[in-house]
């Protein structure tokens, strides 16, 4: 049968592939979400959270690739079609239509503490399987806090 | 209600906004399949059609954010959520695992087509509603239709 | 005299000359206003407005260009001179002095409207009279219309 | 037999393959004599003209690429060997030998005339055939009526 | 009632506020100008003055922009909108139709001459009132003295 | 004793060198406490000045650069220490932890002002003693203005 | 009569010119043929032959500008028209029609043979009428070389 | 209270917070002694050292930046105020004046092995409060360990 | 004697240096071994190979050199003088002479994996000697095992 | 007689064109000088300066270019001949062959001290004469002064 | 005594220093009056000879700095100070003051082709004594009869 | 047998042949005895000298490719393993661990003299052979002989 060696033995490499698949479904939906929302917000921000928005969107898409392909690399087939990403998609959906732009601040919050927290958990687990897959997770996890602390400051309400 | 104003009267808003949502999650669910060859392909045309793919794939991404924009611009929210991409997307789609190359080839001449055909009676559905749409979707088929021959010549089998 | 000859019969000339002629005063005009906004505007979205306006004005000078450009290859001296434009100027004004934020936005949304309205009758207008004139309107609309989308967005107030 | 298929019905298919080859003639002649002209211009406007022709030698080249690309993607097998383009080439050739700046506007300008004449019947005939050829036709006549006019204007005399 | 805070105490601000506007509506009015010219220049030397025309627009274009926001860093409302600048506007105007080349150039040293003769003075004026804006209207004069000799030196016709 | 010689004479050079000395500690100052508020801002404009307080940051290190390099070319040590900027600092600090937006723009406006105020005195200080030193102070002076407005037209607030 | 002067005495005149004008011909038409296989070729290798072939018609146009623009320089007028292209072209041409890979790869590598053994020939004979020339002939066979190894390479068949 | 929430549990980012705000103070400490010793460094090493200190000072700022901006995503807010900068200084100063070369290499080696004896130590402290923080901080470590020993090489006297 | 200083302890310095020294002998060795297929490669996949080659030769080159500078950075001087690597160079070599493509494709997989397997022994051995280097293997590991995919990939041969 | 009409009154032309004439002789002097030492520096410091010399050229080109220019646009023919330059040319030159290191560096210093002491004379000198030619003496002299304290730092020998 | 060494045999070295020290002679005199040209030409041309000359000056420039250290790599110490270059310039100069266009266009023509006349000779001279200086020579000459051509091709008067 | 086709007759290919593996070695090895000296160089001149030599490096590698295809284009298959670089490389060696930067300086002086010796002896073998190798060897020779000198005249040492 085609398939690719992989390099890790064979328990290591189940680890390592569940990880990177949950991660690459996490980031193909964070994308298709991401861009969802650059099209339909609305309200006095909009241009200021529609650019921001393209940035995630653009970190989403640059490591699902990277996700990817380290698990091809580990003889691990890639799963990253639509009808996936719809079954197994674990963070905040969006409703259909227009989004107001205080929504679309919030929801990114909430959507990108929850894959935060589902990549902690998964820095843990590969870390005697393979620290090559460990150490692209904990680059993942540094660009996407980064881009929920600037939601988060950006969703801090001030009266004066 | 918060609202998009367009610039076309009803009818001819909803033709457009129709042929664009569907052209939307043909283009996706496009962008989602070309990477999942694009990660799974084996074969010894491995890095040819490796690379071929992410033509296919920053081709349909580009024209997706035309085509969400252009719904948005005409007062019509675009709709490309997971779940919408995965209930309604109507090109082949790819089975689980390693993928051919020769595979690969006929699912993209296969797909290619489909869209193409789809897209060929948006623009005679659009040619009374909103020329600028039927303009959008004339460029997207050009583009479209490149990529198809491209796969189609490579699909050619050769007897010497 | 000197005159240079055009490719088109005589009507078909007259024709595409107007519209050209007309939307080369609404795009100079246009570009006038923005950069005026862009200069007066005061108000909390001052940085993002002032860098959007820049975009307009990129657009209307690029497009200016292209149609008087266009109409010159159709043997029709355009004129752009600051008496003509002042006298023919058809979009909304604006008032001298600083501008808020909000007017700004307002501004933009009804100038833009206007503009697209224009266009899309001239869009009929050389249909039978040039297809290549024509399908530069269309582009032009393309964009304008991106824009106003763009603006109407940013002007919806939202209350919590 | 080995064949690219065509996304296009049989009549169309045909229209759109005769309006393509015979473009794919007229743009690498044009290129041919355009460097020709190029090389063998002499006169006192000679770098002025000398570095105007390779800009309609890079447009004819561009478009020449994107017609044959455009006929193969339509399962028609573009024509452009040199005997072909000698024996079919239907645009003002050029005399052997230096050429006089005067004379060579004079040869670009009714080149071209006669290069958009027969474009324009293209863009006739390909109307119903495919749209999508018809739009590539668009922006080639375009190009080409704006290389033509600056020819044009240059060729004006003017005694004072 | 809203306005922006100047650095300058009033007196300077008044004088250099005039200069400034005074200098926008000149730069304004230049740029259509010369982009009036670029479009309908005709005659042998049409390519080499159409390319330099893009010169002089692209200076006043950016020279506009600056003199404006200075105006509006010093708490002066930058005022160049069309019916500003066609009622206001002091250089060399142009008639409508195609212009010789000879004409073209000779406008262009006449209008150059004109707006660096105001440009002199206000050198003079702002020397006291704000050094600041003095040393951009002496980087301004020095760019047009620049196109000046240009089109002066272009405009030497000889006899041999 | 090692110096770098001067090509000042002396009283010209301690005027000269003072000015530079005091603009360095001011530039540097205004750097750190320009990244202190990109770091700490919080509030629904977080992006927008997020950004623009980089803007400010860089020109404020590109012209301390010139600043000191000016000191060493009058054969003046400049001293730009963390102890030297920390006890000479004489613009607007802020306080530790997160700011919120709009006190950010206030800090910003109020810490530019002082600066400009200052650096106008050093404008007529130098007139006698050096041009050369002058001319880059006014330009540097040039610099803060622009963004000095850009602070106040974000600080106006209206109501509607 | 118009000519170019040359810098050569008469005899080494014609016989740089004879071997320059033989290679114009020789490299306009294998930019006609590079083209031809690119836009019809069909097979497995469609994508990496047909990128390698804008790299061969990239190569001669390239050289057939300089060859040109030296005949040029040593007053011999070099004649690239259609005519003499087709009516002089000496290396292997092509069937109409599509091409299978290894037919294209097959031809190639006889025409850049045939194309090379003509150069060889005329650097042996320019050694005495022209340095120069026979240096521009010696750059030009290397790059042919380098090409035609390429095809040779990917020309051997391997059975295991 | 206003405040950025944090991703991590309490005394892991107050671990993490320490260590990043004590780099932070060694970072901008560190760019403010590389630019004093790149403008006042004098010797016949002055271009080769003045060029080698850009490069320390540029990854100092970088990593600065980083490290802030990591102290902000976890809810710590960073301070790099001039005050706090002076105050915290755990690195070799400098004197004031002018500084020859065999000195500055001798200041760089000692400064940069101070900073890197302190990072290893928060490497240590941030293994189990959080590995992303840690991460940033060995390539911290690469960057300096890398620009130590550039300067520890440049320290070596030969005596032949 | 001279020599440059280690900021580690002298055992953590062995392990790493031996680690690194090893690490830089497998990489100069594989950018020897990569171009020397790259030369000698022919069949039909040539191109193709020939190319992805290249991006091995680079990838090795780059690490080769940040190997190196990073064993110098430990104080332990790094050699990779030819008769060293020739030496005790420990993955697959090949034979003189053209390559058919599938054995290139198989040495590569084989050399890959034999490097990757020594890389990973060497990430275990820094891990408490210096995390810094560990470090640096990892992601050198990452850059291997995605180079050996690729190869593994092309090398699947399909029978249909 | 063909002339070049000036923007000012005689004697004011008169005064900046002296200026001007003979700063363009000092700065194509130095920028000859500049290339001399370039060519045959000596020394340990070779590679150092050897660099440092062609930033002086560029310097000198570049403003070489702009004070010719300026004189042109004033009505004052430049005269930039090699006789010229050889006889009015009032810097330190050097002599045939080859240059040590350290000559070289006092070379420089002395030849920049000597050209500045002379612009310092020209500032003042055309302060009432013409404002922009002041403005561009200044500008020059900045950057004469900065390369002068580069070669005067490189200068200063320290004993240890 | 000071001296770099030779890698030719003596009187090699002599006949090749001494075609380069004349070459560079040519070179230097020849970007000056280029420059002088490009500076003082007025007429219908200015504009399009006004950036030719800029062209022949960056090739002057260019292969003077290759001819000098061609020289010195020799061993040979080049000479381009300016009594040198004015004492044995000998191609055609130039008169003081303004110059028509049609005497530039003539004037370069004749001082090419002197320089090339020189090369010619040198080439020659240079065959036995260095192949590596001869090649150098011969791709000089190259570029000076190309651009000999171009101002020759300039120079012809047409009548009609 | 599997081998490519030569397209020089059996005696040329066969010098050529020798003359290009040669170089082959001779580059390798200078490329990794460079990067030996740009890794373990000590020495005041580290950063000047390590800087110069990745220059070497670059020369070499570059060249090697071009000198490794030139032999696979002959029908030659290019040598370059790392066993076969270590047997016979020619050129000094150096030994194990730090250079002083002065050792380094002559190292590469005598190295580069050795390779330029080599090559002038396969510059004439080459001359009957094959022209379009020899012109490659001479293009190598300019490129080694100009580092040769820059090194030379580094090597100077000068006492005042």
């Amino acid at each position: 049968m085609t398939t690719v060696r992989s390099t890790l033995p064979e328990p290591a490499r189940r680890v390592a592939g569940e990880a990177l698949q949950e991660s690459l479904v996490d980031l193909l939906g964070l994308s298709l979400i991401g861009k969802q929302a650059h099209w339909n917000i609305v309200g006095p921000r909009f241009r200021s959270i529609h650019l921001q928005l393209d940035e995630v969107v653009s970190t989403a898409r640059s490591y699902a690739d990277q996700v990817a392909e380290r698990a091809a690399a580990l003889g691990v087939a890639p799963d990253g079609r639509p009808e996936t990403v719809a079954a197994r998609f674990a963070l905040q959906g969006t409703k259909d239509g227009w989004l107001r732009d205080t929504e679309v601040v919030r929801l990114l919050v909430e959507a990108l503490e929850t894959a935060i927290g589902r990549l902690r958990g998964r820095i843990d687990a590969t870390e005697d399987a393979d620290r090559v897959t460990q150490d692209l997770l904990i680059s993942l996890t540094y660009e996407l806090e980064k881009q929920r602390w600037m939601f988060d400051a950006e969703n801090q309400h001030v009266e004066e």
